[in-house]
């Protein structure tokens, strides 16, 4: 049995390699194609993500296999996941936090995009809670309202972008480069929130709950 | 054994919800500190940051307790770990190449910063390479290798900052927002290639090996 164990282990490993050979691949193609603006070079990374994406849905697929006898285990493995990307959200926070410290006591952001900001990190903290109640109900339908905030999230960092990258903005390169760089933290705050909300709550409506 | 096991789990799930309370709390006084240029809660959200590393330090000590009888699987915790983490790679190569895209026919780089560039590429694509390595051969010594990569890699990061924020930066905001965004891309690819390769050679030289 566990000579197996270690065989499967083995190929996993070799799965994961595998996979990070794709994504040296793609970072090189890409950085080719940004080096050269090269549209073909371009085109193929974008078109061969869905190989990464199909890699890792493989490689987990055979992470869960090797669980098959410890269905109550999978639930650890999303606790992981959840704790990783937690801790990734708590960077972001981390981020925001210490622009404003560099920039002090001068204020960041321009009067202009004070409100989007305000929604920005409104919407950011009504993603964790809802996301933390998730993980205390693991109600699935809370993800659909994760979801629909994530596409508003989404709506205002373009807002965001297309503000600091239009002619007429007003307030030099610096600001413009903190404004977008802070935008983009919220986006990805609500990605990560978004991907733990989906496993934990799949896992509650599923595996766990019919092994119970 | 099951009962037991469940108990675990819930309070397992209650640890990751209380660390996304603090990872709320962190946002919303990011935020605050953001709009109201406020460095006493800034300050107060970067010392505070310690304890969403020691949350995440401690849920994933609990999950192992749980795994104790299972010394094997910690292995597939580590697999699925990094399988997260190379799909993030993988979308950070895809940035690369959307932004290539979207500004085709014309090229994102300013010649200024093609050669920096260049280099930040080269870097990115020996992390990958030797992440690889790192999943194939479980050789502790690599992941030195890429710590000094990684320093390198900021250090690049440091001089792209650097030359978009500068006063005589002369390409406009739009790029400058870009090239901004596109330095940070490598920058996450190399921490996210360090945080796997050093979870995977920790495991080799450690729990995995030792139950062999």
């Amino acid at each position: 049995m566990r000579k197996v164990h270690h065989r499967h282990l083995r190929r996993l490993g070799d799965e994961l390699a595998a996979m990070c050979g794709l994504v040296g691949e793609a970072m090189q193609r890409a950085s080719q194609a940004l080096l050269d603006a090269d549209l073909v070079i371009a085109e193929k990374v974008i078109a061969d993500d869905a190989k990464i994406v199909r890699a890792r849905a493989e490689c987990e697929e055979h992470a869960h296999e090797l669980l098959s006898a410890h269905t109550d285990l999978r639930a650890v493995f999303t606790v992981l996941h959840a704790a990783d990307r937690l801790e990734q959200m708590g960077d972001l926070a981390l981020h925001i936090a210490r622009t404003t410290r560099r920039r002090h006591p001068a204020p960041v952001l321009p009067e202009l995009l004070r409100d989007t900001f305000a929604d920005l990190g409104q919407l950011a903290v009504t993603l964790a809670n809802t996301t933390e109640q998730v993980l205390r109900t693991r109600d699935p339908e809370l993800t659909d309202f994760l979801d629909s905030c994530d596409d508003i999230m989404d709506d205002l960092y373009r807002a965001v972008s297309t503000a600091v990258t239009a002619a007429d903005w007003p307030h030099g390169v610096a600001a413009a480069v903190d404004v977008a760089l802070l935008g983009q933290c919220y986006e990805r705050f609500a990605d990560h929130a978004v991907s733990l909300a989906r496993r934990t709550s799949v896992l509650s409506g599923g595996k766990l709950a019919a092994s119970a």
